[in-house]
């Protein structure tokens, strides 16, 4: 049966540390609501290095990975209504129809038709609620503007959500924990909503560097309650109005709430691993927490037009590019933090 | 020493189980910010209960007890400039210099020289702060106005305080949890601030009553799952916009994840006692948690003329009046819940 099949290149997560680019079944049509697109551009994302690293549990069988793309549609279902073969898309990491009641609330991640796709660090990736998840970019997409869209799929509307579920707004002072790629996108967010002052928590020149670039007036190398203490310093005495926990650890909660006004919002986007509360002391100073898997197709009406035109360049955070087939080489730059994201090139 | 000061009549805790009201000597004015408040009207509140019941922890020692009041200026201290010997006066239930970051940013209860009172189920109060502090009812007070007045000083800007927390708008749909007091002024709270459907959680007769006089649509007498589903019933299908956590124990809370739509927020001023979250189901449901104690300070200037031109009323929630020297049977009758809540009177 697979001998008839057309054949594509995939990534594959044999075991924890084990990537490799395998050749698999080209994806079908398996719904009349399913799109199959090409993919353009891929990536790797701070949480692929989660199971990479063997820390979401025991792996008890190989899985495609990869959530990110941008892409050609390849063929659609004969539901598909809103998209054409050779349309340019962006495919935020989960799919989900747009119309049912929690799309409609804006939490598209928890579409009752919704969910995750195939790994799409590959040739071809299967899409379904094509109509309700895909967004066509119009117009010509040259290469300088690919990393820009790319980004739109899930880094930097996952550092906007942060920004947002803390009530980012103008005049705001905001503090962003986790110099990864959502991290310093969420750095960018928090001045485009306008942030007053932005203070990056990072301990790499790079990614200081880079922060400084997407707007942070301030760099803050310590941490714990050193860390704190100059954040407050900086904000004259007293912590940020807003936190953005962009890492999931912890840690870097702990380090959220030490950096925090009393009556402020940590808005969190990483994947919490072993994250605990401490209620009691955030009733006492009404601390609140906001945040969650990002709603990617929920922001997208109000990012691209930006970045069409220009005025965001989310993409500056894509440091290293791969082709696919050196995908191995950039697992391992993710987590060596060699490189802030790498761009894979089918 | 003590013979020749003047001594008044106060509630003291001396054990769990054991309230009576005792003789003390008069509050005197120990800083020149201060006032000493005659009081006119006190309540037991809800939190009261935990000390009462001994479930604050082990307690070592004899406790003035009661921080909710209303009364009159009897004299003030040298740098009080904003009241007069005379004035009617309400007092939250937390002092604080209203002059400080935490206090501009509407968050007094993290006042930076606020604090708690000596106990206030008492016939003299002495109120540190007090410019910042104490709020002067203009014009007389009678006694139809009294519980109203009272209210103000802790239950009813507790229940908005949840609803505002909760993001509570017009259009937004409200389940309450808890049918104490504070949950109850939750019910009006959210009603006042525009909400569609607001669904009371109650098993008790009395409560569901009242509920339904400050606004309920809906009253929810079963718990657990049960209720939840009720609950995602009534509201076509998916959980409440916002919730409001007016009890603070583990089950409560539970209670008010469960009927919770993706994206809501609960809003929580029950003082947490083993109040666990499950942070990785928050995260997926975007499901946020606000709240804390309340800042009844930051509230007043709003709420006062609502209830001085008599369209705001939240003191239906005083069922009971005693005389002060009966406060054993007011706790007695919060305790057993033969009362939703016990004013006392000096």
């Amino acid at each position: 049966m697979s001998d008839i099949l057309a054949r594509m290149r995939a990534t594959v997560l044999h075991s924890p540390g084990d990537i490799r680019l395998d050749t698999l079944p080209d994806p079908v049509l398996e719904a009349d609501t399913d799109a199959i697109v090409r993919v353009v551009a891929s990536c790797v994302c701070g949480s692929d290095l989660w199971p990479f690293r063997g820390l979401n549990g025991e792996q008890t069988e190989a899985q495609q990975i990869g959530h990110e793309q941008v892409g050609v549609v390849e063929s659609v279902g004969s539901d598909v209504s809103g998209l054409r073969v050779g349309d340019f898309v962006i495919a935020p990491f989960m799919y989900s129809d747009n119309t049912c009641a929690h799309c409609r609330n804006g939490v598209q991640t928890s579409c009752v038709n919704g969910g995750g796709y195939a790994g799409c660090q590959a040739e071809l990736v299967r899409i379904p609620q094509a109509d309700g998840t895909l967004v066509t970019v119009p117009g010509e997409v040259d290469d300088d503007l690919l990393p820009h869209l790319l980004a739109l799929t899930d880094v930097f509307p996952t550092g906007h959500h942060a920004a947002v579920s803390a009530g980012v707004t103008h005049g705001s002072t905001v503090t962003v924990v986790g110099d990864g790629a959502v991290g310093l996108s969420a750095v960018l967010a928090a001045k485009r909503l306008g942030a007053s002052t932005v203070i990056a928590m990072s301990r790499h020149e790079d990614r200081q560097a880079l922060a400084t670039q997407f707007g942070a007036d301030h760099v803050v190398a310590t941490r714990g309650k050193e860390g704190a203490a100059e954040v407050t310093e900086i904000l004259g005495g007293i912590g940020a109005d807003a936190v953005l926990e962009c890492v999931g650890t912890g840690e870097s909660m702990k380090q959220a709430f030490l950096s925090l006004r009393p009556g402020g919002t940590v808005g969190y986007v990483g994947v919490p691993h072993g994250v605990e509360m401490n209620i009691p002391a955030m009733f006492r100073r009404n601390q609140s927490l906001a945040g969650g898997v990002a709603p990617v197709r929920n922001y997208l009406d109000e990012l691209l037009p930006e970045v069409l035109d220009g005025s965001l360049r989310p993409g500056a955070v894509f440091d290293a590019t791969f082709a696919l087939e050196k995908v191995a080489d950039a697992y391992r730059a993710m987590d060596e933090r060699t490189a802030i994201k790498a761009l894979l090139r089918p």
